[in-house]
């Protein structure tokens, strides 16, 4: 089986740095794996991480390859940086057949970014606006979607970020943000509604600081972290954007330029925090 | 069918309300709920809210009533101020028939406590030491019968303690009281581990702070609250005493005296808050 050997890219200048955009990433070389990376917010983490970071390589997933036009796009631009995979975050056994696929290519990882999430399908899931609308499938579901299944690509990456670390990226330790919400917050909680949304963000807040105190206690190279991205003008928030304030629809360039920043500044203190688009900590 | 009448009951003095034990509840009359009821902390509750509310009525649920030998001796005791009940939070359709029981006999209740929780069943749910043991099938059991089962009792309950408020308990509001576990908090998890109970409370909390805000927003005279119990010497907590420092593992007794006093004591502008057997607030 080929393994692709990282190089260590040559250094950006610090004025690039100084001037952040989306093409001048601290993040340089490496391995990155976005599970969740068809359309909006991960689709676009990709596109960053490939433009921005011209000797990282980049592992893409989705449910179904065939239809991710746009991973097709970034492919044919960026060739051997990207390599797109299946993986369905509700069957384990895809996810452990893209961690053995990045074993045998890459060896390694340097950074995870948990991208996919539910919050409604029309006729299955629909967020709740009262308590007497509560089902119970739909609760299930955005728990399995929006909590286990985060939580299970850890599980299965963690040896191969266990062995990456940050080595090739000029970092200390591999990095996993996962996009968890501001509605996720119960402190922050003063709406109501969204139930299972609610329910299923606080429970990925909870098992990631679970799993964060285990990398520390363990002196494992690899912090995790928690990202509210904004409202983007997404697929997942179209039916909800009506109430949107002025200003703050953000476009996915704008929010992953911003969520970028934040996995570039990161420091090992950060293990186990929830930050906005923003850099500002969320209350749990 | 036939309806029982629930008669005020005369006032207790003030000297035995200052002298507070479990036969001195300031929550007198009313009708009160408990679920999970069989054994452990919510047979406790019954027997409490029975010996210490001498014109107080209670309705104790479990699996199977006929195995539930403690609520069976209460009930000789006790006669027809203690009505038993099947009910299977894993299925809603045993709630509902709970439901359409209570609002036959009652017409309404005052007060709703959640009592039943898991955290490990040999064989098939243990509480997890690292992240590498997570199974999907343990977390969505937990899942099930810690946050989503608590949760449809309330809905299902919504209308009666609507209709019930605190009539005749001297109260101003109804109140439901699930039962939490500090190790659900996300601030206060500095252990790691447990990822499936602890994930599964912290949803609870959060689904419990989501429904306070809308029975706050429609003016409904309930309250709900989450409870810590501390650590009691309970058949859940058994195989996990051994690391409890001297004089913190608490009897059923002391711990369901101290939570009927925050219960006791609960103002409506506690609605949606965490306490600690000790009435201290527990951070998300």
């Amino acid at each position: 089986m080929l393994k692709i050997v990282v190089s260590r890219p040559p250094l950006l200048s610090s004025i690039r740095r100084v001037f952040f955009c989306s093409s001048a990433l601290k993040w340089v070389g490496g391995v990155s794996f976005v599970q969740g990376a068809s359309r909006g917010i991960g689709l676009e983490f990709v596109r960053q991480l490939l433009e921005g970071n011209e000797n990282g390589h980049v592992i893409a997933t989705c449910r179904n390859p065939s239809g991710a036009t746009g991973l097709h796009d970034l492919k044919s631009k960026f060739l051997e940086r990207l390599r797109i995979l299946p993986l369905d975050i509700t069957k384990e056994n895809t996810i452990e057949a893209a961690a053995t696929s990045v074993r045998e290519h890459y060896g390694s990882l340097n950074l995870l970014i948990n991208a996919s999430g539910i919050l409604s399908i029309p006729d299955v899931l629909e967020p709740e606006r009262t308590l007497s609308k509560l089902q119970k499938t739909s609760m299930l579901l955005a728990y399995e979607v929006n909590a286990i299944g985060p939580i299970l690509v850890i599980k299965h990456m963690w040896p191969l970020l266990k062995a990456g670390g940050g080595s090739g990226t000029k970092r200390e330790f591999a990095l996993v943000a996962s996009l968890s919400a501001r509605v996720g917050s119960i402190g922050d909680n003063s709406l109501g509604g969204w139930h299972s949304y609610r329910a299923s963000k606080a429970a990925l807040n909870q098992l990631t600081k679970t799993i964060s105190v285990e990398f520390a206690r363990r002196k494992d190279p690899i912090i995790c972290i928690l990202l509210h991205p904004g409202t983007v003008d997404t697929d997942l928030s179209r039916p909800f954007q009506r109430n949107v304030p002025e200003g703050k629809l953000f476009t996915k360039e704008f929010s992953v330029q911003k969520l970028l920043n934040i996995i570039d500044n990161a420091k090992s203190s950060d293990n186990g925090k929830f930050f906005a688009w923003d850099g500002q900590e969320i209350p749990w």
